[in-house]
């Protein structure tokens, strides 16, 4: 069986995770905790980073970008979660790399660095009390980015066309994060609330909402499916 | 023709037009200012950032991932940049998160941003003085990544494998961002340095080594090809 290097709280962990749950994929999981690599991640990813998957043939494929490709080549045939169509496909990874990039760097490093990540480090390596002027910043900039999942359900059935896409499964990783965190203001936007409840619903989902990170206790509705 | 929407000292714009390049495929290039994106600019990609892709047939393409992989579709069954075998296109993804993600969070964003970007905006936007601490911490960081190039090329023939590819083109624009500042210790890495004399003699580099930034003078060795 394949194995897969993560974090629970990562978004790009997260991402491979529901990919490969929609693949109808499994792979055992072996947690790595923030902070300094440890010699056999290095070995596998010379970044020290996850996620890291290790498949069963013995490839080693590093990074959510290059597992969710390789995972699209090996069984896109069967279920594209890019898109058949160039345009399709280039409008699912825009909507990824707004989830990845700006999302990520706007939200998710602001509010999970802070409180999840960085109290857990040695203050050699960035850790410390949590900044909360920087957590608020992260959750006052959520607003927009529920705004445009609403607007784009508006237009479309999922986030960048008719099928469940990597668009989706990007936006509801790096959103689950903070929703683990009790973050995310859902009562301010019913339209990405409504997305949310149809993704959180899917089977896929389960192993993260089964997740639980040591010394984070995760509010009730973070695993209710009718939040 | 194609039109690209850019910045001359972007490392993901740089990496598109290397790559409209080296397919020997050519783009109207227009150039987007940092700082509050344009209306037209905000309409192309609501995400307001460069490199922007809008193709002959009105197709548009927002993002480096995106462009970078819609180009491989397009063109790679007559010159592949990510390569042919799973484990190939593997390496070849992991590099360009390396340099999309590493070098550009610990070199490009400190000195690109403080020393070129930052210096042209409002003050509302981020702009002001560059933090030259935060300069001199990323032209630290620079040794390891040159040192790394350093080791690959003792291995293959190009960063991924034999052929010149995504992961080459990922790592010159980036280095590339960083020599029209001056701030390269190209003669602490002497491998390295063989190996960018390789890419920046090619002709798609030639755009590259023309380009000049408003208000900011290359040293001479920036397009000298014997540096």
């Amino acid at each position: 069986m394949a194995i897969l290097h993560h974090h629970p709280l990562d978004p790009f962990s997260r991402r491979v995770r529901l990919t490969l749950a929609e693949l109808g994929l499994s792979a055992d999981l072996v947690e790595e905790k923030p902070g300094p690599a440890r010699p056999e991640l290095l070995t596998l990813n010379p970044s020290g980073t996850v996620p890291v998957l290790l498949d069963d043939d013995g490839t080693v494929v590093c990074g959510a970008y290059a597992i969710c490709e390789y995972l699209e080549e090996l069984y896109g045939a069967t279920r594209s979660f890019i898109g058949q169509e160039p345009a399709t496909r280039a409008e699912t990874r825009r909507l990824v790399s707004w989830f990845d990039e700006k999302f990520n760097s706007e939200v998710t490093l602001p509010i999970v660095g802070e409180k999840a990540i960085g109290r857990f480090l040695p203050v050699e390596f960035g850790g410390g009390s949590p900044d909360m002027a920087r957590v608020r910043a992260g959750i006052a900039a959520i607003r927009g980015h529920l705004h445009m999942i609403g607007e784009l359900t508006d237009l479309r059935n999922w986030l960048a066309g008719d099928e469940l896409s990597a668009a989706d499964m990007a936006a509801a990783a790096h959103l689950s994060c903070i929703d683990y965190l009790g973050d995310v203001p859902w009562h301010e936007s019913p339209r990405a609330k409504e997305w949310y409840q149809r993704i959180k619903s899917r089977p896929s989902f389960r192993g993260l909402l089964n997740d639980h990170v040591r010394g984070i206790l995760a509010p009730a509705a973070y695993a209710d499916l009718d939040f």
